[in-house]
């Protein structure tokens, strides 16, 4: 296994991530690092509850991408860049993609794009992506697997319908800016899936 | 009284900035909304006590800046906006200017500088600063002062006394680029520094 790559899992609502991931995980176990953004640190679980379910209070649009970038920050010094500094590759559940997709594109948020790319471009420069794995489809088929799951929905899992359209837009954006971006049709069933999520991932370890 | 002033009140540790700001409200009362940073808002209080008490854990560097900015962006969209839009004054205990000169001076992350400041500016656009009364004084006689209360220091208390020379060089050089700066000479007695205070804020109201 080469050393230390850095791999992200990203993409819409109810695109197959989590279970994705669950697969990794069976596969690669301890040998690989397995976080998630936001809540990657005992910080960041805080930070998570206050944005996923306003856990105190209502949090406005401006502190919205500042606690995302704490939670981001904290982190890379703690988790990301120490593990691939031991050799570790690690896995994220969302990175600093998901942030731009959903608090730049779902939100239009696009006064703050260049202050937020600036600040990514800081917090990240000790840790490049290696593979960034999109899953891909329309937001609708997502929508109505994660209306069958019937679990109670977080603030962006409410956001509505044209937002969830303008976050698939976001990836397919950012996927353009990156070094090696794999979207993945996650319209199709959970083994297709999986054939091209293991062959990326082997493709850089 | 002119409607809707936004004033701070700035300055080192041990420049008696608390006792001045009691005696605002002693004068002043109801009629201005007394508040500080961090910590002006219910989300705040939990991210001051991160900040200043690591409530939850140590915080990376990077991840300071970004609470920092998120207990500021939180603090201009529900408290001073809508104050000053209702015409009130509002008259903080420290603001964005304490940021500037502690995490930036005081922290030595000027790497960072230009990114905090275009942040703060946009946080800030609908709130700009109408007086800044910034008290000023040898950090040593304020670390003797503070020494003298017996209080627990917290973790911006505690940084040595080099990064208490470069906060006050922080808040004079951030001074600078101000609308309206009042600098007072925090090391004479209460008494003397009131009238001066007094003086400041019946200036803009």
């Amino acid at each position: 296994m080469k050393k230390g790559a850095f791999i992200v899992v990203e993409g819409g609502e109810g695109s197959g991530k989590d279970t994705q991931i669950r697969l990794l995980q069976e596969k690669y176990g301890d040998s690989v690092v397995f976080t998630r953004e936001p809540g990657g640190t005992p910080l960041g679980k805080v930070l998570r509850d206050m944005l996923l379910h306003q856990s105190h209070g209502a949090v406005a649009l401006p502190t919205e991408l500042f606690l995302f970038l704490a939670d981001r920050a904290q982190h890379a010094e703690e988790v990301i860049v120490p593990a691939l500094s031991l050799g570790k590759t690690v896995i994220s559940n969302r990175s600093w993609i998901s942030f731009i997709a959903y608090q730049i594109y779902g939100r239009e948020q696009f006064a703050w794009k260049e202050l937020v790319e600036a600040s990514i471009a800081k917090i990240f420069e000790k840790c490049p992506i290696d593979l960034a794995i999109i899953f891909d489809m329309d937001p609708k088929i997502g929508f109505e697997r994660m209306k069958a799951r019937g679990e109670p929905l977080d603030v962006m899992e409410q956001m509505p319908m044209a937002a969830h359209e303008r976050i698939r837009t976001g990836f397919l954006e950012t996927a353009k800016t990156l070094k090696n971006p794999v979207i993945i049709d996650a319209s199709r069933s959970k083994e297709e899936v999986w054939k091209d999520v293991e062959k990326a991932v082997a493709s850089v370890l």
